[in-house]
């Protein structure tokens, strides 16, 4: 029996021909105002997670390795695209452990540098199959509505649980759903697997993002790459916050006008159940992302489990 | 013989059907925050005159009507998608006589409404040839290549008549020029056809670049609808003042140091012969663009050489 590469270097691989790929992205040299900000981008330090996440679904269906590709590259430049954008609005100033293009250089440079973005998606995916264009364009359009209710969620204390699930289904989880799908629609025209991978892809989202948030309270800094408690410190919505404000209205803002320290918050969410719901909260999406995986074969689900263990795990 | 309405009223006819059509794209009531200033950009009041080229090229073809339509509007939302980027980049307060999207709003705002229009202009030619949707993003590219240019141009003096022509050709023309181009390749399959296509729409813009810049000097502010002199006093590159420079530097810088009034602009291009030299491009650029209608037959071309006139004459 042949032995199985760790899948560590499987995912190496797939990061390294995905690499390769946006490198081989023909871009002109002039005007440097808009070619030069795009390349720093597509040079950054990204995980690439998206892209290998449309090649693992589109092995399993054997789609054709250069459509895949093209698929691949095409969401995680949409991706990037938004980053872009959203670190402008959102005045973000680093992205990938590099200053952010509106910081390293200006704003009017950082738009014009994602709408370049934006249009080498589609240009890479052009010929791809009508269907396709249309879940790119539903998904890219779900991308802006989460990106609008996340700004209009800033500074409003009525937002619900509920909201902020709507919120982070569109800003973030569909463009995982999207990878999921994409990677099915290319080796096979059923709308139902795609959906039921889009599914898997959205509920990892939701799952990893409300993790992130548990993570920034009960996690280390280590894997997280930012100090805990700075989010809900900041005043962000979190899925905590949201829970504690939702369930424990007058407690919880008595509480954030005394205390400030990790310590505390941990405390308040573990003795107020905060905690325990969030756990739940994450395995219940976690379970459904699983659920969107029983479409395929079990004996083809590995590469899929392992990757959704990678993520939530955070050992990418 | 039937009498033919004036090709003003074709033109109001067209108008009122791409209105129609524009105000039934569907549009979600909530994120406001995203679809607010979206609905505010496709109430304003553009000409429209590139969705109305897309309807005269594609009548000529005899292409489908409904096709034609998808083409029109999603060209439209490409146009007001650039405005709406453009106006923050080169921070413009007014658009269509009302506050730009920006200055209503703010830049996060205008950024992500500009991006939805750029996604609805995607959706609306899903399902159109996959060359339509090549040029699509080939023009795409090339109008924010111009943009660029536009902003590496801003206080360079080195800027020669030639870098500026390929300037307005991708920031301005070559959108026109894919209005023209759709127009017939909905109807015909033809790329020759739809390349001298092309060439019409491009050339038809440079024309009308360069004679704006003309007219800012020689035309009534009734009908440029900005106060004479406004971009050359503003220093920035116009026709006029690239031809100056590039041929008169010396007399030019000392000119500029000394005068301000449209009297002494007048005279001082009259003078050098620019005021001549720039008619003369101008010409060039019209029957350049005539040429590109050659390859209708004559009989069906009444309507494009009435465009022309029009557009040139600004009697839209």
């Amino acid at each position: 029996m042949k032995a199985t590469k760790p899948f560590s270097d499987h995912i190496q691989f797939l990061k390294n021909e995905i690499e390769n790929a946006i490198h081989q992205i023909p871009l002109e040299k002039t005007p440097a105002y808009f070619y030069d900000p795009i390349k720093y981008v597509l040079n950054g330090k990204g995980k690439r997670f998206r892209p290998i996440l449309v090649h693992l679904v589109g092995d399993v269906y054997s789609s054709a390795p250069e459509k895949i590709m093209k698929a691949a590259i095409s969401v995680e430049l949409l991706h990037n695209f938004s980053l872009v954008h959203d670190d402008i609005m959102d005045e973000d100033d680093v992205r990938h452990g590099q200053p952010s293009v509106h910081k390293k250089w200006d704003n009017a440079t950082a738009t014009l540098a994602g709408d370049g973005l934006f249009v080498l998606s589609h240009s890479i995916i052009t010929g791809l199959s009508k269907y396709i264009h249309q879940r790119f364009n539903e998904v890219t359009l779900a991308i802006c509505e989460g990106q609008g209710m996340d700004k209009e969620f800033e500074n409003d204390d009525s937002i619900t649980m509920g909201n902020y699930l709507v919120m982070i289904g569109k800003k973030t989880g569909a463009l995982l759903g999207l990878c999921a799908e994409l990677g099915s629609l290319i080796g096979n025209d059923s709308k139902s697997d795609g959906h039921q991978l889009f599914e898997y892809g959205l509920n990892l989202g939701l799952a990893f993002q409300i993790q992130d948030d548990y993570l920034e309270i009960y996690g280390d800094e280590s894997t997280m790459g930012k100090s805990l408690g700075s989010d809900i410190r900041a005043g962000k919505q979190t899925a905590l916050s949201i829970l504690a404000r939702e369930n424990h209205r007058d407690k919880w803002l008595e509480f954030i006008q005394k205390n400030d320290s990790i310590s505390a918050y941990k405390a308040f969410f573990e003795s107020n159940g905060i905690k325990a719901e969030t756990e739940t909260i994450i395995q219940h999406y976690i379970q459904k992302a699983q659920d969107g995986l029983n479409v395929i074969p079990e004996r083809n689900r590995a590469h899929l489990n392992q990757f959704t263990t990678m993520i939530l795990n955070r050992t990418y």
